[in-house]
């Protein structure tokens, strides 16, 4: 029942797999492989293949979907359930006014040059990574610098290179008839938690620290886009902003994931040559040896190192790399990437930032609606201070209407620098000077209060790249039991199918049982996959390529004893068991309550 | 404890409630009280309001996000897991091509008129609202008729229109560096599905039916949005397209449907005066009477009744609605809309069309790429044709290499249309005539076996709108209980906040037991609120106006006895039970398996 069949019914989709956008020189076999396996088995292929398909731009077939959305749910469960952020959901149609404020207008562009012969338009950096080991590092002027230096030529026709500009990645679109309200689609989801700022301050009845978190996608308007999935021109986003005093950098959960041992790689030691497994620490040690600066940075490491690790994602190819100064925005305090390794390098798929106050004060300046949070001293302030205090009625006496003014205008003056000689105060109202005598006001020494002060919250962000890491998750899933047969080994939670439920043959009375069977399933919320054709065999083959963790046979043995087999993908063992315990028994080897070994046969 | 407190220090915000794109004139005081509270609680507000605020835009707020989501997980219980459809994700951006096979790129539109003093675009049919019951079944002719017979000048300054003319409502924009390439946001998330036919025909083994969803954002350049959150440029639904052989619009699960008694409004009836609750009648007999035209049909109403109905939208304020000749697109055979009353009238918020083969026609002849299906015969069917049958040897022998060109070109040859006077053929290879005589073939009649016949597909296509069923809902949800006490009749499994668990008062050792049953509530994945401020009484009422169903207070005597109370929205009821029963009962409570009123008291 076991023999390893292949699917040659399928497998005829292998050799018209298209990949516009993929260099195919660059992928290594296995890289291939996946994507090739991705495609006929229905995870993701390249968009719009029938018109040619397009460059940067991915569909997620059913399983991809499905997987995707179980990482979006257990991300959920931690960010949102677990920490209690705040989700929202906001347009990927911003209006050009929000990224002036943000910078994305002036700074979100690549450098990029064009063959003056062809006109084939490229990425200057991507023409010098074989004489600059970080070449997006570099600005304008190093790029022509070393175009010039190195003689790079066009790589399509041989032609002459135009000098590098910047070219903005935001795509561009109009609001509305006409041009007059330009609108771009975001290349974060981040702004539109941002500009909320006060609204959702006052979700969380106006206390800081609190986290708000979106999901959804986003937009960069690649000039050439390659390594398929790995760089997209449309791509999905999870993003926590966590909204902080920044003079209290501590974190109330830090005691929980303090003793995490994580594989860091700080900015300072020549990263390429680093392991990171000769690196992890814990999260506790890294702050006390300053490798990371804030509590609140060692949670959100720890925190996503959970998650990817509850996903799947764990072992030697998680690490967590620090930016060095000139790869990290201008505005970022600090930044660690979460990077996984695959055919493609160490690529980032998380990226946890400390932006310090800068996008919320930009907001705030930009859009002249106050974003600042109130910090209540725990004892109100006291202090003494020199204040002009005005005789309302000798004021009012000299100066009729025109006093309110007035009165106003001195009321602001700093009594310190009231001269003590007496002498009459100059105010302007509406352009004009006016003496005021010293009858109409005196300065005296009075005692304020203050409850509390103004400032600027600081963000710390941890973003996830949702695309990264479901082609990251599939690659590291991926093994090959014997030559070309296909495994992908997701844990049971994240396995788009949660179980294949097949009648042994294709016969009346033992579909009626395996349908009812399913029904029970389908009612736990379990995605079923019913299949009924070719040997069983060659059925948990296909099972094994998309990765579904359990496979139900019922057959004819199941019609006279009311038992069915399931079998594991990893281990392919099999036990019997009662038809009346499947439902729990499946439920709980899911949600790994239970381990297969331990299922007591019938 | 149950004293009716309002939120003083949250109502603060209810003056400056900003609503860019909403004419207030139109709104009934329900609606505006709906808008006010979705603001204040954190459902949903206008974009960018920091900004000005956007027409059409719309953000979702934490409650909201957490309402939609849950309407869109039973959706896909329903869809996904119970029918077994396959989900996909495909991008917003659409290269051109796309829409120029679907038929968007030329009909797409809206008529729009300018004024020629101020420059103030409008839809043309929303001048002739006064004029015409239907007027955006109008076309270009008949709406400038009208505009010149009724004299319409400008709503704003009052100067003269310019001719009405169609302005597409896709959003433009250029992927990649340049001009050349044109994309738009998609206006529907269907053609991602139908491009894919063949993908996904695969994906289900070469078996039609079968059903394909998609959840995601689309978009509609509005030329003058109103109505807030019914009419929006970027918007949310979730589409399922059901592939099906023209010739068996039978469903397999009618059966399990048709005694559904649903209120219908056929387009026969004159519909403005029709009374939906006087055609309540079940889908079978709709079918008897001809109403409904196939199974097919009425298994997604149907389907969209039981899941309107699951969500809790039901009774008297949902009807289904057959779309006229002129109102429905031109290549639809039958539409049928799922409304909801609500302060804007009747809102569609599901569209369920039979969109015919066109779709997948159009694909096919715009990408030349084939996008049939095969429907297999259950027995080969066998006729008698008469073929030319090719002597190979003697055709050789004359031609030499040519003969394999020639023997191709007989081959295709209609026997029957082969004289039959022994006269020689003449085929034309590569530009050149030859004279093939009869010692080369002969014409013979033989027995061809067909195994199946291809077909175009046709495709049944239930559309929803997320964001009218989750305004229709909210607002249906709504009730006050007294004067300015508001609440949201969420059912249980829909409503953003599970619970909201409180200490009596913010003393340590209530604060430690409460987080200890938070905890514990959690680990179910169930989304709870703290909340340690104001009177009990207060808190209600905040969770009453937030929907939430249920609500759990730890007092001094939870300390003593290890109970807590727990408290139910609707009823005001209140019980006592053991803090060890609480998961499970709130779990039962909130999946409707136990009514609030058969708890046992501890």
């Amino acid at each position: 029942m076991t023999e390893l069949e292949r699917d040659s019914d399928i497998d005829k989709t292998d050799d018209d797999v298209e990949n516009a956008d993929i260099d195919e020189s660059e992928l290594s076999g296995r890289a291939g492989k996946i994507i090739t396996l991705a495609k006929r088995r229905g995870f993701f292929w390249n968009s719009n293949e029938i018109y040619g398909g397009s460059a940067g731009f991915y569909d997620y077939g059913p399983l991809g979907t499905r997987l995707e959305c179980n990482l979006v749910d257990i991300w959920r469960d931690i960010f949102v359930i677990q920490e209690g952020y705040a989700e929202i959901s906001t347009p990927v149609i911003t209006p050009e006014m929000v990224f002036s404020a943000s910078g994305h207008l002036k700074e979100f562009t690549d450098l990029m040059v064009e063959c003056k012969k062809c006109s084939e338009p490229f990425r200057a950096d991507q023409l010098l990574t074989e004489h600059h080991p970080q070449p997006d590092n570099l600005n304008a002027e190093e790029v022509n610098g070393m175009l010039t230096e190195f003689g790079i030529k066009c790589p399509v026709c041989g032609g002459a290179l135009s000098e590098a500009y910047p070219f903005n990645l935001m795509f561009k679109t109009n609001i509305g008839p006409g041009s007059k309200r330009i609108g771009y689609l975001r290349p974060e989801t981040a702004q539109g938690m941002f500009i909320n700022f006060h609204l959702l301050y006052r979700y969380f009845r106006e206390k800081i620290p609190f986290g708000v978190v979106q999901i959804g996608r986003a937009f960069r308007n690649e000039i050439s886009p390659r390594q398929g999935m790995i760089r997209l021109r449309e791509f999905k986003m999870a993003e926590l902003e966590y909204f902080i005093d920044p003079s209290d950098k501590s974190h109330p959960k830090y005691e929980r994931i303090k003793g995490l041992k994580i594989p860091l790689l700080p900015a300072g030691k020549p990263q390429e040559e680093a392991k990171p497994t000769t690196v992890a620490i814990t999260l506790e040690e890294a702050i006390e040896k300053k490798i990371l600066g804030s509590e609140v940075m060692a949670y959100f490491i720890g925190l996503t190192y959970e998650y990817l690790n509850s996903i799947g994602l764990s072992g030697p190819s998680l690490r967590f790399r620090q930016h060095g100064e000139k790869e990290k925005a201008h505005y970022a305090e600090d930044c660690w990437d979460a990077e996984i390794l695959t055919s493609f390098g160490w690529i980032e798929c998380v990226g946890i930032a400390d932006r310090s106050c800068y996008d919320i004060e930009r907001h705030n300046e930009y859009s002249g609606h106050t974003l600042a949070v109130t910090i209540h001293h725990e004892q109100p302030i006291e202090r003494e201070v020199k204040k002009v205090i005005v005789d309302n009625k000798a004021l009012g006496k000299k100066f009729k209407a025109l006093s309110v003014k007035i009165k106003a205008a001195l009321e602001k003056l700093d009594g310190n620098k009231v001269a003590d000689d007496g002498s009459p105060l100059k105010v302007n109202i509406d352009g004009k000077d006016y003496e005021i005598d010293r009858d109409c006001f005196e300065v005296k020494t009075v005692t304020e209060k203050e409850f509390g002060k103004k400032i600027i919250p600081h963000v710390i962000e941890p973003s996830f790249g949702l695309d990264r890491i479901t082609f990251a998750l599939i690659e590291n899933s991926y093994y090959e039991r014997e030559s070309s047969y296909r495994v992908l080994r997701f844990k049971p939670q994240v396995a788009p199918i949660n179980a294949g439920v097949f009648p042994l043959m294709a016969k009346p009375e033992l579909v009626e049982v395996t349908q009812k069977c399913i029904e029970n399933l389908k009612n736990m919320k379990l995605n079923i996959f019913y299949d009924d054709s070719g040997s069983i065999g060659r059925r948990y083959a296909r099972m094994d390529e998309a990765g579904t963790p359990f496979c139900v046979t019922i057959d004819y043995d199941s019609l006279k004893d009311n038992t069915v087999t399931i079998r594991e993908r990893d281990s392919t063992d099999q036990v019997r068991i009662k038809i009346a315990n499947l439902p729990k028994i499946l439920n709980d080897l899911i949600e790994e309550k239970l381990i297969f070994k331990e299922i007591k046969a019938a």
